[in-house]
């Protein structure tokens, strides 16, 4: 028996599937659409392996693999003695096509907030940004010990199972006594979620919360992350200045929900004052609003005097503390936490359900055996020390290279906001850097939409570049200036 | 000197932290406490670690922890030949408290759709549920070794980096070429995005698509998950009866968005008829509007005549395709994903920027290399041959202990949807099941709310029980009846 196939459209076909691999699954492609069309009649076997791999160049091999999986898949029949057979294939005639306009069809839009969109930093010798982390210093060995234990044992029941609307009870417990205590932040197991990173919290905070005609007030500059989770909810967004004791209350707080980010504001690094936080948390007792206290910088802070988390003083339980393990560790975990009443928290899992159900559980067990460990606290000591080791070499190349900027370096951080002296364009100064190898990111970015009071500021991250090369990063700053 | 500690506070103090794990964070939150309400005076040094053991009955070694910790903290300084001295810690006062109202603070609260809650599987001798896995069947080693991979080499970069809006390239790539092209449905990297799970595409979808005054169509009994996302976005929800040729598009079709299940009905298992398939797909042209195709079981169908997907023999880019790791393989990756034309991709990537931003580029790459080391085809195979047997098993129970339901069983699958011949009350047969250690799930609860047709079915599920003990369970059902 000879194949039927009509050599024109099938060759057609075949160089038209020329993306697919591995090869095997191309030519299963191939012959599984030319069952579809009909092009192998029903009654009659299909070609031998032998003409298939002649006809398509390909070794009888890949034929046979390929015809297993036909065979796997119920596509086709083997017969005793006679060869395969073409089942009979339901599927849909293809309907007449109406072009679609997506515009149309969208209920809502995206915000209309612009987005901090940053170029691949791997490819840049230096990565002056945030938010990025050296991958050289991820205690890899660790984690993968954590990892392989949590596949394994009674664990793996956990890390492979549904996890519904619930939370690793074991990663809940680690973070509550040796993450949460040590901030001096005490909750008990049901005023914590775990969430798929920060965004996640402010996501679902801002469903829970928010909507159409409700006020939340914000730094500006702030985290523009932030302020499109707000304004994706429909909310009034109210912007509080930012001086040296960090967000100002000024008149502001007559909002339902006041975002903070208190420890290390974001983007200047400026620690709200005692004095303003008292205010803070008046004001909302005053007014019943919320604050969102965004502590994304927590482990990182390098030199006293330390300050509480505002919520290690919350007894009214107003406050809700945003965690992450996206600085320290890694963004690439997408793991992050809320703490706060448990009203609030029960609320938020039930948004959280039907937005993703929880974050995966084999993460947060693998997580949870990474902090009991012991090896996250003693990872974080070692970061830490480098950490302070990178800012006083940054601090030591500002010095050399950018002079006027040396007396704006008086709290070591990872972060520096740094302000033109006697002004300028810092946007230009970026651009001028970055084609030197040098990112980092115009201040104006992070102010509110119409709302850009300076454009003199520059932002200067150490996280992502290594410590060898801020010298050389700094200088180059320097020659851009 | 000597301590000035008020003994009587301290004791108390030191006992109600118990809940502190190891003992020397216990030890340093006992003094961090002390320190923020002044017990330490400021120019004294603190009680020498000897005294401290003694004190906190604790070793000399653990106390010296506790004080590096909070030296690293700096929330104390070593003077040279003096000791450990308190530095001045700036804390907000603690502000009289008003009592939240939580009700009163939401914006919006959860939908009024009831939740399926199912127990703990793993309790019962006997779990026929559906959407969990039998444990032993994860290819763990595979896994693991996919995993180990993504944090080395070149592969730790992306692994560990921030993914803002991408998704991993390669596991995009691994998909369309390894499981979608298999399935017929071609796709380009800009058709496709990940997800955390089925649950997010919806809910991305939600947003985009849907809102106050919009209808939406879907099947009832249906995925009450699915309807719970709708009904967060304040969409109209339209209800199609189910017979058994799936959904029936009879004049619901007047709706924006489509819902279907069409491989196999959820919950019923039933598949949408081709003759259906084309009328929805015409429908939607018509009317201008957007089917999504979950095909949350596609790995999974036991026996032929296979269907293409709708998505397969989608021209006009109407039809988005909803799939997911989370049935084969585990729930506990939370990995599912969205085909969709590209302009609706780049829509629905913004709202998960903001959403969760992309998931988690460990889990992602670890995939991808799973897909690509063959294993993934290769466990599926074998996963499919153990499917079938437990369908065997189960078929030849019911014949011998509930022979009443054989003939309902004639299309293998893993989940079958009973109905108990000449009526009955099936909520009743699972409450008297389950005390016999058999998880099965009453039909009723899959009904929209005021539109429960029936309650004489039971869904039954393979999936996570293990094959030795279907036998025994089906028995116990039958015994239940």
């Amino acid at each position: 028996m000879t194949s039927r196939t009509p050599q024109q459209a099938t060759t057609d076909d075949w160089a038209a599937l020329a993306g697919i691999r591995p090869l095997h699954a191309r030519v299963a492609e191939y012959l599984r659409r030319g069952l579809r069309r009909g092009v192998y009649p029903l009654n009659r076997p299909l070609p031998p392996s032998r003409v298939l791999s002649e006809q398509l160049g390909v070794s009888r091999t890949t034929v046979q693999a390929a015809l297993q999986t036909l065979l796997d898949e119920q596509l086709i029949v083997s017969r005793p003695r006679s060869g395969m057979y073409p089942v009979v294939m339901q599927v849909a005639e293809e309907p007449s096509v109406t072009p679609v306009d997506w515009n149309q069809l969208f209920y809502k839009v995206a915000t209309p907030v612009p987005q901090i969109v940053e170029p691949d930093h791997s490819r840049y010798p230096f990565p002056f940004l945030s938010g990025q982390i050296e991958q050289a210093a991820f205690p890899t060995r660790s984690w993968l010990k954590a990892v392989n234990q949590a596949m394994s044992g009674k664990n793996l029941r956990v890390s492979l199972g549904d996890p519904r609307d619930g939370d690793d009870p074991e990663l809940v417990k680690a973070l509550i006594e040796e993450v949460l205590a040590l901030r001096g932040v005490h909750a008990g197991p049901d005023e914590v979620m775990i969430t798929v990173g920060t965004q996640q919290g402010l996501s679902l905070l801002s469903r829970a919360l928010l909507g159409p005609g409700v006020r939340v007030a914000m730094e500006n500059p702030g985290y523009v992350d932030a302020q499109h989770a707000f304004a994706g909810a429909g909310a009034q967004i109210q912007y509080m200045t930012v001086d040296e004791f960090g967000a100002s209350p000024q008149g502001t707080v007559d909002a339902h929900v006041v975002y903070l980010t208190p420890s290390s504001h974001h983007p200047t690094s400026v620690a709200l004052s005692p004095e303003r936080r008292r205010r803070f948390l008046a004001l909302a007792d005053g007014q019943d609003a919320v604050i969102i206290e965004d502590d994304y910088d927590a482990e990182i802070r390098l030199q006293g005097p330390p300050l509480a988390p505002m919520k290690s003083v919350d007894r009214s339980g107003r406050v809700v503390y945003l965690g992450t393990f996206s600085k320290y560790l890694a963004p690439g975990l997408r793991m992050g936490y809320v703490v706060a009443a448990p009203e609030l928290i029960a609320q938020l899992r039930r948004f959280r359900h039907y937005a993703t159900k929880a974050p995966s559980p084999m993460l947060q067990r693998s997580l949870a055996l990474f902090i009991r460990s012991g090896d996250y606290a003693r990872q974080l000591r070692g970061y830490r020390v480098r950490a302070r080791s990178k800012f006083d070499h940054f601090a030591e190349a500002v010095g050399e290279y950018l002079p006027g900027f040396a007396d704006q370096l008086t709290v070591p951080q990872m972060n520096m906001w740094l302000r033109m002296p006697g002004g300028g364009d810092a946007g230009e100064w970026a651009r001028r850097a970055r084609s030197r190898g040098v990112l980092a990111t115009p201040g104006s970015l992070y102010y509110a939409p119409g709302n850009v009071v300076r454009t003199d500021e520059l932002r200067v991250g150490l996280a992502s570049i290594p410590e060898m090369r801020i010298a050389a990063g700094v200088r180059a700053l320097g020659t851009s200036l």
